[in-house]
Formats: structure tokens, sequence, C-alpha cells
């Protein structure tokens, strides 16, 4: 029997009954305490959704799109069951996710750089890699189920590639242009989703017509040149989502002190990286924020309380001042360490078109790079940023080492 | 200066110095790990809101009603004071709301009949109850400066007069069916912000013509006969949001599952009601999550992951049937206790017109209550339903002996 | 090759091959040129979208909510051509409106009553039989073709026993509910789209829902028992648009001015009904418009410039007031003819518990009628209102007459 | 006594005395039947609204503007009389706009080349320069009575020297930029409003924001920093609604067909452009339309019915090939003309970086150029493109020198 879910942004979404088992699993179930967007209620106190709407959103997304795709590109092997299966990676695509999401694989980092400890750290792909392994241990069976009625004989080694971005074969390279390139089914939910919790209309773009003017062709997905627009309100969508939401100068401090704090759980013991499933059933913001609670300090009041930080608003780095940070960056990790996280920097950067499948357009002359075809799109760099905090109670001589490390820099950018 | 929030209901919302202090309070940050409507999300995934941005959109909503009601009516005393006055009793209303909201009030309830504890419980006014303690031992001087404009000389009992329903005076009248009565600024915004977070559209009306339908005349909040209709439909707005929404069978299996397992953490001592405002600080709803993680076992599947209960759906009382409930109310509450919870009845009961202030029309024969003079209004009675779900453990001779009661229940109904 | 439409109710709409043939007809583009709501843009301006919209709009709307009733009710002639035919027949079904829609209707009565004419006068359902007439005229070979793979051998029959509401078979009764009866696709299409150009929330509700809960059994159309507060959600935003919207005073007053000019055309010469379907191409909002502003005068600055009349505001009538009024009914139409249409009344009336059609629940008891289930559908009565208007320099004594008939009236009921 | 209008894009739009005046003008009234945006119906059938709506938009936009940029760079002068004033202004803008707006504007032009005419033109400003002739003779009296209670002497030369982009006045410059420059109050409502009524997302931007981070200082309307990326949503909205809305080929086609159509009743002395007034009052869309009636033949089926024309799409030019079509234009209209309109070009033209009013970003090193600071900006160039259309009944020997010209064309370009 099929299960219909009430979603502000799709509507109904409709579960089928091999899905029900991935979303019946409490692997899935966990994913309601996951905050989607880290801190961001801090500033947009709407956002209070998690990656289980998400995921059942990029279900969704995905289903549609793969199924237009296939359409519209006269794609034979874009059956029923493999439209299935795109659909159930989807769904999975962020399994992995960890407490606050990307919040806490900026954790991680700060425990290995501020902290010198050594944990398994793969960046922003983190969640991508656990959940690999989480796919592989729990979900295959699901796969397995699910891939019957295709001719993909290894659907967990299907949904790796296609996650990892390195598609071996057309049916591989397909679904990870759904899931996981410039213009994907994960980020048309996530722009959709995180606009609607959020009030704002930055994220905005018109699905029903971006599903029609892709084409899968010569391995790419290419959008067609009348859809150029669409594209472009897509990449602009996402540019202004991180402007103004993802990268606010507030919204990054917030995820920095709580990046802090996390590294210092690690430090301390109470923290650890969950080796087994299992061990990933307790990977919760609330079990983050009882032990926050635990803690007690300043970092706890910051967090549960928005209490006791303020921004050096007159010290904000950007563009290519910001890109220059690397070259102040270990004596800023000094500086957290040394200060006991009273002072905290916290960097931003996104280079949208660095993405390993980029994005074509279909014209008569075969596919060109998006980017060369639209202004818009060629004009859409990267977004650096570099935001310095200081806890009111501080050491003055760490405020001051703090605020002169950033001034340098301003001097020479 | 004023601080602008972003909120997707109310669009931005301008918060001034004097409040800016309310809400940095850890009290009033508190309401952002507290759940809007309990465990509805089990059901209605988008329902990750809190009471926080409640709070603040009932302070919106307030300010626009008061105001323009006293625009509407003539009334000298709604002056620029006293709509801050209003809106600040609008912002505080729900600050004594513990985790999960009313889900927590029914664990209060659970465990004085389910395990004969005697604790404080004031039904689902609970939270006004330790709110107004609350204001009076931290919020007082707020309310004193936010006064002074105003010729109200003890703002903590305006305040509290207000919240209780006992106005003594015109101002607290007023200021009582702005925030607590049939059709208020607190019901304004969860209408609409509820519908928006579930995704439909059950709960929409109209607040921009509400405002100026709205006058108070002869001490009573009065709709004028041109708005009825406007009324009508937030009043079946609010019935279609218990019927769908608020009273959704699997909805309140989740709760009361959940106030069982709240009830049982009193019983064993790991809970108790705050004494003091610095106590409540720590009743979050990720405290009581972390809590029932501790305690494992199936309450923890189900709250966590949504495991192991069913609904007997055969069963399912409505109306008359299950306004005869109370008559084996005693037998059902042993069942609970005597199956340890995993045999589940659930009460569900809303009467919206023995609201303590009355809707009234305003016509030119004077004051006329809304059920008789519109149709509609008067037709939308109590909701009465009664739910049995029990845990795929339980033992069988309690399910059966559960089942029993409601078939005879029903046989004589 | 299909086409697609942009439409701010349903998104996109897919117009198959078949149906572009219809679009395409003359007749079919003339509904571009009639008013969805007639003059309800004097009061409402962005009311002013056409049939052309709605009749695309009612297509779609019926198209899936036949298929979704069929599937819901495993009715096995709901078949892929089924689906088809019932959606033309839903595109056609306002194929005969005559300019400015029911206020043409309303001039053609007038036409009858006060200036005695005896012209063709269908009522409500004027352009119903016009429509068949051009139905069977000019678009049967559409129906023909689109039939073929069903087992319905007289599509045109079909179309008219189901528009007329006297379905003699199954299907007919079926198609008969989801384009004509109180919860159809037309209602559904007109409710959510003059809501959407009003700018009101009034007659929104919840069409995804409404799909979900609608069953075909025993010849009848139900609501399944979960669904009824959708379908009072449907009932009551009907209600609320005729209150707020087609009943409003003032848009009555315009309808009014505009159905007098027209019945004056009728008697002067000026305006005949359509013969042949030829002719009907001719009736358009544009020519009223353009020979209203050739004979100039009051009706003329009204209609145009909204100018020149004020409505008796102290003598409206409402409910059995209004109810009375046949018992001056002949006195008011003979003041009007007297005053030359400077003193105007209009009469409200809507019954929308008397559909041939009505509409039922499905219970274990087998069906019972909606309004005896619903309280709130029972109390949705009738609406009865009388509007009196008068030019500004309409003959007092004329004025006085009119006055005088709705004073004495008052005073009896 | 206050007046309050419900608009789908700004709620409630609140109408003073003074302003009702205007309103109530035959004059102001006839902008009911001006459609915004010409034929753009014929592709998005909900894009039937009209100058009225938009005007009082523009009233309601340009009130709230230039209030918030007053406050936003401490500006005495921007008194309420001054918002009163520059409100009024933004509602007038359109007064002197032709039946189907600029498409009228084309039909001039066509008259004058095709046809030989010398009528008055000024291109896209034609409707400016009537208006401010209306506004001098027939609103001068509205505006003196406005503008008393601020330091404007002369409102009729401030109106002029505003909507004629000439300021000589801090207060006339000001204004200027609210009401007609890059980013405006008569764009922020056409960008929403167009959006709304077509049901597309392309135009949607955050007037709420917009509001927020302006400023006028120095002489100039500029963008806080911060607010880049809301102006830069705002210029690609305007893009975007050029390319897929107001420049939709299909739409163009049948502009130019109804501007053919003008041009031709033009010659045969069937059309005026009015001189005083009064002859105003006659120009509507209602009257061309039976015009076009009455004329019959290909373009009346064109028009009404949708019916006749093809485009070539194959020889469809865009960006430098579209803007050498200067070389051929000569030959272009002399193949309208001789193929009776049957063969028909258009020509898309629009450089938004020409405004005369540029858009600036307030720096601290001062005024910058938006499109220096914004790569977003600086993207967006200009839009040209040529269609070329036939009507199935045309010529072949017409055809094929079109044709061929446009050939020659691209191979050259």
């Amino acid at each position: 029997m099929m299960k219909l879910v009430r979603d502000p942004i799709h509507g109904f979404i409709e579960i089928d009954e091999d899905k029900i088992e991935i979303v019946s699993n409490p692997l899935f179930q966990r994913l309601r305490f996951i905050s989607q967007t880290g801190l961001a209620s801090h500033v947009y106190p709407g956002m209070t959704h998690t990656r289980f709407e998400h995921s059942l959103g990029v279900m969704k997304a995905s289903s549609e799109i793969v199924k237009r795709v296939g359409e519209n590109s006269g794609l034979d092997f874009v059956s029923k069951g493999f439209v299935n299966l795109v659909s159930s990676v989807g769904m999975l695509h962020d399994i992995g996710h960890l407490p606050f999401s990307h919040t806490f694989e900026l954790g991680l980092e700060m425990a290995n750089k501020v902290y010198g400890l050594r944990l398994e750290d793969n960046g922003r792909k983190t969640h991508v890699h656990i959940g690999l392994r989480v796919i592989e241990e729990e979900f295959a069976k699901n796969l397995e189920k699910i891939s019957k009625e295709t001719n993909i004989s290894d659907p967990v080694k299907f949904t790796k590639d296609a996650l990892l971005d390195v598609p071996k074969s057309e049916e591989e390279r397909l679904c990870s242009y759904i899931i996981s390139s410039s213009i994907d089914a994960d980020r048309s939910d996530y722009l959709l989703r995180d606009s609607y919790y959020a009030g704002v209309v930055y994220g905005l773009f018109d699905l029903e017509r971006l599903k029609r003017i892709l084409v899968y062709r010569d391995g790419k997905l290419q959008v067609l040149e009348k859809g150029v627009p669409i594209a472009e309100e897509f990449l602009l969508g996402r540019t202004h989502m991180y402007q103004n939401v993802y990268f606010h100068s507030v919204v990054g401090m917030f995820n920095a002190i709580l990046a802090l704090a996390l590294a210092k759980m690690f430090k301390d013991g109470e923290l650890s990286l969950p080796n087994k499933s299992e061990e990933l059933l307790d990977m919760t913001d609330f079990r983050i924020l009882t032990e926050v609670g635990k803690k007690g300090g300043y970092a706890h009041d910051a967090i549960l309380f928005r209490k006791g930080f303020k921004r050096a608003k007159d010290l904000e780095l950007n563009g290519e001042c910001a890109r220059m940070f690397y070259q102040v960056r270990k004596e800023a990790i000094d500086i957290m360490r040394d200060s006991d996280g009273m002072v905290v920097f916290h960097e931003f950067s996104d280079a949208p078109d660095q993405d390993p499948l980029n994005l074509f357009v279909y014209t008569k002359e075969g596919p060109k790079e998006m980017k060369t075809v639209s202004k818009v799109a060629g004009a859409l760099g990267r977004i650096d940023k570099v935001v310095l905090a200081f806890h009111e109670t501080a050491n003055s001589s760490m405020v001051d080492r703090a605020r002169s490390l950033l001034e340098w820099l301003k001097s020479t950018c």
C-alpha cells in the first residue's frame, strides 16, 4: 500500500511500499533530528526543518526529473524501475549526515586543526562517505529489491559511483547528474525548501519548467537553449541563498561556535565518529544540545540562548581579501585554541563552478559549457568571506591578537 | 536600535529595543526548543516549528490587531504605549510552555491519573500558570519599562488578569480579547503558521480583513455584521485544523505515547516540574528526547523512530460515543498502567464555544452572540474522539481487555 | 504534438492534439473575450480573467478528478478515452456563455420582464442551452474522434445529458457529477481562480486532497467520511465567495445596470440572440462595451467609468426580507422601466442545496446526504439579498416611489 | 473617507480622498480597458490584467519606497505631503497609454515607416508625452491640492520633469528615481504583477527588503552594499521577464500583427491620435477590437481567434545577428507593405543598461556604478531578436523574398 505524505514544497509525496521500508528504518527516521541548515535558525527562526523532509523531497524531485529527462532524451534505460532506483538513491543521499549537518563537518575539521586530533575528515563529503557505509550495511537489501526491474546488477556500487561523482556507466552517470551536479534534485529541493522555511524568495525557481528543458545527450546533462534563463534563475538563486542565508555572517558565527564546541567534545572524548550504523543512531541534534547543556559555559549560552558573542563587523573580509586568509590561517587556529574558543574565526567559501560534472547547453553545434553560453552563469563567481567574533568576556590580549591579524591582512590585500 | 526578523508568515517582524531585551532573555530563547505542536511532525513532517517563532508572530499580530481595533472603535486608551504593552503580553503568553507544549500537559495529567502522583496540573492552562510566575519573576522590569507610557500602573497584574481571562478593567478586558479569546492574535498566528508548516490550506483566513472588521464596544470584542463571513472562515479554519491536524488520530497516538513516557519519568523521579524560572531553562524538547533515548524500550522506538505501535482503527470512537468514554475512563487508565504503557488510550476533546469571552456580532439592535447570528458558527460543535493503540509486543490479554472495553462502549452508544 | 499552456492555478496545462483542435476553433477562442465574472472587476480590479482560462482549467481539473474517482472506486469504464471525453465536456461546458457571462443572462430576463420582450431565456442555464447547440453544430466531429476509444457511441447526446443534469447511463451520470454538481471540476476551478484573481483566500480549498476523498458508488458521487472536512471547506468557500464577491452589493449594482442596458439594446433592436454558431462569434464583451459607448448616457458612464450611481445602503434587504421581495417585484420592474433604468433593483439569490445531484457521504450504513452528516454543510443556507440604486440625476419622484416600496417591505418582514 | 481596494499583489491598497478624486476621473477609469501587456495573453492566457490595477499598484509601491528611502537617507524633504505627491505621480505615470499599451506605440511606428504617415511618435515614450498633456489639462487641480503640504510650487512641472527623466531639483530627481529608473516602483509593480498573472516566478523579488536597502545620497539612488544581491535578483528578474514573456516570439508575432493592423487603420483614416483629453477617452482596447472585427480579414482572425499566422522558426535571429537587422530593415518594411501585412517582421530590442538614471552602489569609497560592482548586473546585456511570420495564404513570392532576406543576413552575421 502506498503512503501519502503532505509536504509544503511538493504537495503530496507518494511513497510506495518498497520505499516505506526505507523510511521506516530507524536510520532514516533519525534524519528527523538533524537540522537541515545548522544554526541558521538563530538568524532565520523559521528554518527549523530537517534532513528528513529534505530527503523525501529529493526523492520526489529526483523521481520527476529523471523521468522527464528520460522522455525528453528518448533514453530507453529510464524505465519505471530505473526511476525508482534513482529516486531511492536521492532519498538516501543524506543518510550519513551528522548532527547539524555541515556544521558537524566543520567541527571535525576544527577537531583536527585546532586540537590536532586525527579524525577521519572528508570535508563537506563526510556525510556521503558515512552514508555510503550505512547504505552498504543497512539498505543493500532494499536497493536490491528496488533494482530488480532494472538491469543494474549491483545497486550499492551504482549508488556509490553516483554519489561520489565517479560514474562508470551511462546509468550511473545520469544518476550522478540527477542527484549530485550543478542543477540537480538535491539543490532543487533545498533551494525551494530553505527559501520557504526562511520566508525568502531568493531560491525560488521554476521546477516545473526545469524538468522540461533538461536533456541527457553525449554523456552530459544539458540545458536546451531556450531553457538557459531557467537555469540562470536556478544558479543565481543558489548564489543568493549562499549570500543571504547560508553565508550570512551571523549564521556563520554561530555555526563556528558550535563547530568549536563539537571539536572540544571530540578532544575531551565526549564524542566520537560512529563506526557502525548502530552508533549513527545516536548522532542527533538533541544529543549534541544536551551535551552542550551539560558542559555549560559560554558555548552553551551562545548555542542555546544566542548569548555572549559579537562579531567584529569592521574586520569582515570579502572576496580577494578573504582568499588571502590562508596566509594567517595557522595563527588564527592558534588563537582559537589559545582563547579556548572565545575568539572565533569563520571562513566561508563556495565556488559553484567547480562541480565535477559541469553543466552544458545543448546547441546545434554540440554541447557548450553553460558559463560560456550564459554571461550570467559566467558572472557567478566564488564567494569568499571571513568573519571574526569574540565572546564578551574574552581575554583582551587574545582579542587584540585576532584583530591585528585581520587588520594586517586588510592592509595587504 | 530596532531589529528585523524575517518570518514566513508575517514577512518582516520589527522588534524594538524594549522587546529585544525580552527576546534576549534565555527564558525566551528557550522557546526555540519547544515544538509548537508536539509530535505532529510524525504525521506532517514539515511541522518542525517552535513556540519561539509563534511568540514573535503573536507579538506582531496582537500589535496590529489591537491598534486597528482601537482605531475602529475610537478608543482613546489604545495609545502607542498600550499597543506596546499588549503586544508584549502577546509575546510572553507562551513563555511557560513545557517541552512539546500541550503534550507535556497531557503527561502531567497522565502522571496524576495513571500513576497517582499529585503534581500541580492546570490542564491546558498549565503553561499559563507557569508563565505568569516566570513573568512576575523575570520580566516584571521589562513590562514596567514598556508600560511607562500608559496609565497601567501594575503591568504584571495587568498581564495576569488578561491571560487568565479575568479582566478587571477595560484595558485588561481588551487585552484579554486580543490575546486570548475566540478570535485572537494567538489563534490568528497559529492557524496561519501551523497551516504553512503542515503545507495545508485548512487554517488560512484573511488576517488583513479580520483586523478591519473587529470593534470593541460595550465591553465586548464584536465582529461587524459585514465581517461575519470572515469570522466564519476563521472559526471553520480552526475547526478544520483540529479535525485534520491537531486531532489527527496518528498525531494523537504519538502524543499519548510521549505523554505516558513523560508520566513515567515523573514517577521514576527523572523529571519534576520547575519551581523556579531557572529550572525552567532546563525544560526543552531536546532534554526530553535525550531522556527518552536513555530509557530505551518501546517508547524510545516510538518517539524517536516512529516504530512499534498500531492503532485499532476499527475501534475509533467519535462524537457521542467518544463522550461516553468517561464511563470507562478509570478502567482505561488501569489498562494503560497495567500494560506498562504498551496499550494506550487517547481522548481528544475540544469545545470551541466554551470560551469564557464569547464572540459577538455588532448589530443595530446591540451585540448578539456570534453563534446565534451565524448558522455556520452555530454548527461548529464539539469535537470528541477516542483512539486506542497497542504496541506490537503488547500482552494479548491486555489488548483483549482494552478492545472489549471499547467494543462494549460502542455497543451501548 | 502536445501543447503546454502556463496557468496560474494549475501550473502547466497539457493540451493534446485532439484538444488543440477544439481550442483552435474560433468559437473557443471567443471565450477570451467573455469576462468570467461580469463587472466584478469594478470592485475587485484584479478580476479581469475570462471564460477561456476557466475552460482550460475545468478541462484539467475534470481530467484529474475523473481519473482519480475512477481509481478510488474501481470503475472499469473510466479508461483513458473516457477521461479524455469527460475533460472535453468540461472544456466545452461554457462554450455558450454570452458577453459578461451571467450578467447577460440577467439582461435577457430584464428584457423579458422590464420591456415585455419574448426572448428565449433559460435563466442561469441559458449558456448551457446555447452551448449544447454549438457543440452539436461545431464540435460533434471533435467529440466523435475523442470518444472513439470509449464505448460511448453518441458523444453529443452524452454531453447533453451530462450538462443538462439528466444522465441516462452510469457514464453520463459520473460525467454529470464531475462537471456539474455540488462539488465538481467547474466549481473547483472557479473557486480557486476567482480567489486568485480577486486576491482573496475565501475560495481556497485542498484540490489535491479533494480528488482523493471522492468515490462513485451506487450511482452517487460520495465523499469518504474522513473527507467531510475537505468538502465542508469547499462548500463554505463557495458560500464565502458568494457573500464577499459574487453577491457583493456594488458588484450587483453594476451588473444590474449593465443588464438593464443590455435589455434596452434588445428592445431597441441593437442586440439579438445568436441563432447560429456563426452569430455567436460576434457575441463578445468588447462588442457590448462598444455598443454601450455608442449609446452614451448614464449607463455608458456607469459601465465604462464607474460613475453616477449610488446604492441606498439603508434599504438593503437580506434573508427573509429579501425573500419577500416577490411581493413587490412587479412594481419594482415598473419603476425600473418608468425611470428609464435610472432606478435599479437587483436581486441576489443562491440556494446551494438545491443541486439536482446532491452530495452524499459514504458511510458503512450506506450513502447519507452531506447536509445530514455535516452540520456545517447543513448550516449553509440560501443567500438572498436585494439592492436598490439610483442614478444621481434620477427623477426624485421615482426615487421616492422606489424607496417607499422597500421601506414598506422592511416594515412587514 | 479612505477607500480600500483589494489587490492580489499588494494586499489592500488604501486610497485617500484626494486620490479617490483622481481614480474617479473617467480618464483614469479608462485604464481598465488598456491591457497591460498587449497580446501576451495569446500565449500566457492569465495575463488579462490592465493598466488600471498596475497604476494603483505603482501608487502603493512608490508611496512605500519613497517613504523608506527618505527614512533610510535622513531626507527632511520627504514629508507626508511629498510622499503623497510622488505616489500621485506614480499613479498617473501611465495615464496616457493607448490601447494595448506598447503595441499601440509600435503601431504608430509602423504607420510612419510602413505607410509613410507622419504621426507624432515618441517611441516607447509616447504614452508619457500624451500622459503629461492629460495631466496638465485634467489633473493639475488634483496635484495642486495634493502638493499644498509640500514646498513644490508647480506640481505639474514637477511631474513633467520627473517623468521625462530631466529632474531640475533634488525633489524631482528623487521622484524620477522612484518612478522611472532602473529599480523603481513602476518596474517593481509590473515584475510582480506580470509574473502573478502569467503564473511564473521569473519576476519575483523581495520588495520588502528592496525598500530597506535603497538610499538617496549625492543626488543618486544607491543600493547598500549588502543589498546588491537583492538588486541583482530584481535586475535578473526583469531580464527573465523579457526573455520569457515580453519578448516571447509568439507574443511578439501577435503584437506585430496587431501593430500592423493599427497602422493600416491610421492609413485608412479609421484611427487618429487623440488631440484632447476627451478624445483619449475613446482610446480603449475594446474599441480597437471592434474596429478589427469590422475590418475582418486575416488580421481579424489572427487578433481575435489566434488564427492563420505561423513563425519561420528556422529564421529567428538573435543577438549580434538581430542587431544587424538594420541593414535590411528598409526592405523588410517594403515587404510588409507589399504583402499587405501578410508577411510580418518583428524586432525586439532592450538594453537595460541605458537608463538615463543609472543605478549606483553605496560604498565607503563613494557611489560606484552597479554594473562595475556586480558581475551579475554587468552580465545582463542587451536582448535583441527578430521574428518573421507569414499568413498561411501569403503570396509565395513575398514569402520567398522575406525568407531570402533573413537567410542572407544569417549568412553574413
